[in-house]
């Protein structure tokens, strides 16, 4: 028996019908490349009715590739950006923001995987001193790699105190439709109006085949993001392909479809293995992911028909993600499964 | 009435029909991540079959992510790659290799795009001196950017004198199809039984959506290449989607019909433009692309009509690109536009 | 009156006199730049006799740029360095290790400034994991940046396992010789003969006016440092002037007489403000640095007298180095005014 | 018979005994590392004598240093610097300003190491085209690696086309005093007063030990240029006895009396050797260098007894460079045995 890969992340699901038509239509005639084709205007369009007017929009092709261009975009060398130590940037980019932007990591130590003012606070001590690294950016990851959201009056504090110390603030994006369903608002919402300076936008979680953007709420400080782009290797030819997908998503509420059913599943699996013996949610569920801790003994059985993280393999913590296609029925087996494997 | 953007490049064109088909039979059930899934192993045979048993590929993006990747694993920030002048990595590349692999560039003046021996020879002077970076690739483009391709022989000496001086041979291979289908060779014939060390094999833009390779030829240089390919944000999360898109070009044939088609329509374009007076070819059409010069006044009418790139503006040399579904038709209603703009 | 800041690090002190004797000495008639001379020869020939006849040393300006070199010698980009967390390369130089070799560093938290085994072992477990940066260097500084110092049999264990894993040890020397001179030993004992991979041997804060130096115990692994060395910006063209420096401090027993009488006035010290009330030694005093603590109205009062660190802002705790040139007097006058400031 | 390297090149010379009297003038007493000193003060007083009361200026330990230093100062890795092929920047610095300040560099052809406004004009086609790196610096030598020099006029045209088209015109003035002495002016006025925005000011080649200097004309851009000189390896910490150096150059016409005297052997040899059969000098001698050719047969005797560097082997053009402490007998004996090498 195979095993079943469901709840290991959002991105073990497809692509999304709908995303997948959208790629079909775009396949019309040529067009020229490197996005001055009409369904990158198109979804121009989608980006700027979601974030507002003012903002500039640069597809890239994944994650890693979004958070690099948007430091590259905001900082120098010789300055630092300020992030919890579970930041993808931290964590899972094998080193990318340091080897490619130069810029080095301060790394800050948190529970919940939220940043708040007075870790950022602690780390502006070593300014002016010609020693240290010059931090430039603060990088909060909504919702956080622990699956928690910062709530709108969090990241608006965070953001008028970088904005009094002169730094930027960097939203990692990644699932931030998951963010906005969970808050009930929308993605300018909980991006833009809250201060971000810039913004990795998510799209292959929430249903793409492959896609994010960066978005630039100061469209002053992104003039050069076009070359950066090119440089750190994140422009598509056939750009027309990416753009497809995202004006998808942007268009008949299909990214908060997605997102919220995401959370949905989230919830209920919560929901259902909270009520087994042994099992202890260990993060607040507020929006795709579960992070929970079993008996060792259970999380060995019940790794054999399922593939998912292993987050601290001290205190048996692991990871369960639901994403836009996650069944109930899938959850009610699953849940069952782990309420097997604790017997 | 619209460009016409046709002739303008070769990745302009869509999607391929069987590759689309391809993506859309993929996206059933989950699928663990990064490249952990059927669809990859199933194209990594693939793979194999064209490019030798003991090589290792790994997807990318985009072209400049592969000539990257490939540099970062031959090469350290300390050494050079010699290429021509006219090279996508030096002339294309908004500095790529230079800013994320360091590594400096020694670009070599060439009339017909292709580098020599003797062209590489050349650069081998300052070994040993402190001041001067350390050769340690060579990369060839084939077919080359001017639309000129590289014979058997002359690979095979480059990469004799390559290996006799401690370098590595790199080959970009963004239209390595096109090539293979001019020499009448296989994939593999045209690259790593030639002496290629590492090869960027191009999907794109011979009728995928996206995708690229990193074709090693000899693994023991690349056992690093799956970190470099992350770090360097060339790493796919739903990669079974780029997979599905190689399996469908590598099977039945589809590489070898679309590029063969190419440059057929190249050939026929060239031959229709000869006749032209005022026009003419300027680089053998080996491929294709089609360079050719004209009158000024024809090039100023023609460029309301079609979109295309002017390469040498005060020679008035331009390239016309065919694709793999480039029709006579088009070919035929192009030439007559010109010959109406040179009249 | 003007601040005292001969307590304020190992840096503040001048050349010694044999140094600046020797730099005159060597300023006679022409000399090839860049190393090719006689005084470097003849330092290569010192550095041999204390490190052992096959390794090899390459000279170069200051601290960082020892170990910018080393780093970038042994690691490569997606490769990383474990270190401390107070490591110098960590918190005092500025990002270079990032941004000019591109390793990110994978920082520990230490209570005494030394690494253990422990530590190390707990960085190896994202191994063989593409999103996470490779481990390929631990950096261990001797003494500590708190003053500590590690045991022979401690820096052994460390290599061991260093070495059974696959990695290399790099020990940031800038006070090698009071690392020495505080366990008897000499230069080579304490560093390759405990398997040391690559030394950054210090010189400045031992008595030169400037000159530190890259030592490697596996030529093998640093053939390449030459070119390294110079594009990292750390070779001088009059070489001869550094190398006389080396030459000075490592005949007749300068670095230890230097480095024995700097790790006596701290240990003076460190005796005379044990007595004071208020006034705690927070660390081992093995070298030639003093951490302490001390009352908040003592500290400010203090500062006034005396530029020194404050290492801790939350702690009240300070940094009071001594130097090859830190007189009796000099101590007791400062325990005097310490004690004075406490009452 | 040991072979004479006074010709070789004005860093082989060692220092002058003004500038080590100043270094032992400056040995006295604790002093605050890194530029917190008296010392550092008093050079700064004498960099704006010289250069103008409104520059800063950044010490540094070489050439390279200072060329990275500014060009990271000045830009940022998707930007370019248009300079010469024969500039040390693209030519003797191993790559650095490519690894280290992650920029491309626009290498020009030109005859006698001068660029002009057409060359660069040249290199802005690409402009705001996302696939080409984009022109930020300009870099000119003065003199040039050819020994010719800029007139004042050449540089301002240089530098006003720049400042029309938004780039920067850095200055690597390795050997800036032989420049200004030959022009008959003063050291700001063929730099800063000629609309050089950044300069890099050597003085190890005019009689320092060691020491360079990043001068900025124009500080609103160099803001960051300590944290960037810190993370680039150029920060000394024993910083007065650089200090103390170029305070000495910058006092009392050493700086001037020194690179007249330089440039008139320089003269004197060029006499000598023009009247030698066989011997043509290729390049104006305007600064301290002789470029020049000679039959095959005499270069390989004379390089026998003289150590120099064979600048082009195809056409046997060497270079012999003359120093602030070359002397009319070692000309003499010099183009004697040159004259004997070509009977």
């Amino acid at each position: 028996m195979a095993v079943d890969t469901t709840f290991g992340s959002d991105n073990h699901s497809g692509v999304h019908p709908r995303v997948l038509e959208a790629i079909a239509a775009a396949n019309q005639g040529p067009a020229v490349a490197y996005g001055m084709d009409a369904c990158t205007k198109a979804a121009m369009a989608r980006f700027r009715e979601h974030f507002g007017k003012r903002i500039d929009a640069y597809m890239v092709f994944n994650g890693t590739g979004a958070n690099v261009v948007s430091i590259a975009t905001l900082a120098r060398p010789h300055q630092a950006v300020i992030c919890s130590e579970h930041a993808h940037i931290n964590a899972d980019e094998c080193g990318a923001p340091e080897a490619v932007a130069g810029c080095k990591l301060l790394a800050v130590h948190t529970a919940d995987g939220k940043l708040t003012v007075e870790h950022v606070a602690r780390h502006l001590q070593g300014r002016l001193d010609q020693h240290r690294v010059q931090p430039a950016i603060v990088s909060i990851t909504q919702p956080s790699e622990l699956g928690t959201v910062y709530r709108v009056g969090e990241v608006k504090a965070i953001a008028a105190f970088c904005h009094r110390h002169g730094l930027y603030l960097h939203m990692d994006g990644a699932r931030l439709g998951n963010a906005a369903a969970a808050l009930g608002k929308g993605l300018g919402e909980v991006s833009g109006a809250c201060g971000v300076d810039m913004l990795s936008f998510g799209g292959t979680k929430n249903g793409l085949l492959l896609g994010e953007a960066v978005v630039s709420f100061r469209p002053e400080l992104s003039r050069d993001t076009i070359f950066i782009r090119k440089q750190k290797m994140q422009l598509a030819s056939k750009m027309r392909f990416v753009a497809a997908q995202f004006s998808a998503l942007l268009s008949d509420g299909l990214w908060l479809e997605n997102a919220s059913h995401a959370n949905r599943m989230a919830k209920l699996l919560a929901d259902r293995v909270a009520k087994i013996r042994g099992v202890k949610v260990v993060q607040p569920v507020q929006a795709n992911a579960v992070f929970a801790s079993l008996p060792r003994p259970a999380l060995d059985k019940l790794l054999k028909k399922y593939f998912f993280y292993t987050w601290d393999e001290e205190k048996c913590e692991v990871r369960w993600m639901c994403s836009w296609n996650t069944t109930e029925r899938q959850v009610d087996k699953f849940a069952a499964e782990i309420a097997r494997c604790c017997k």
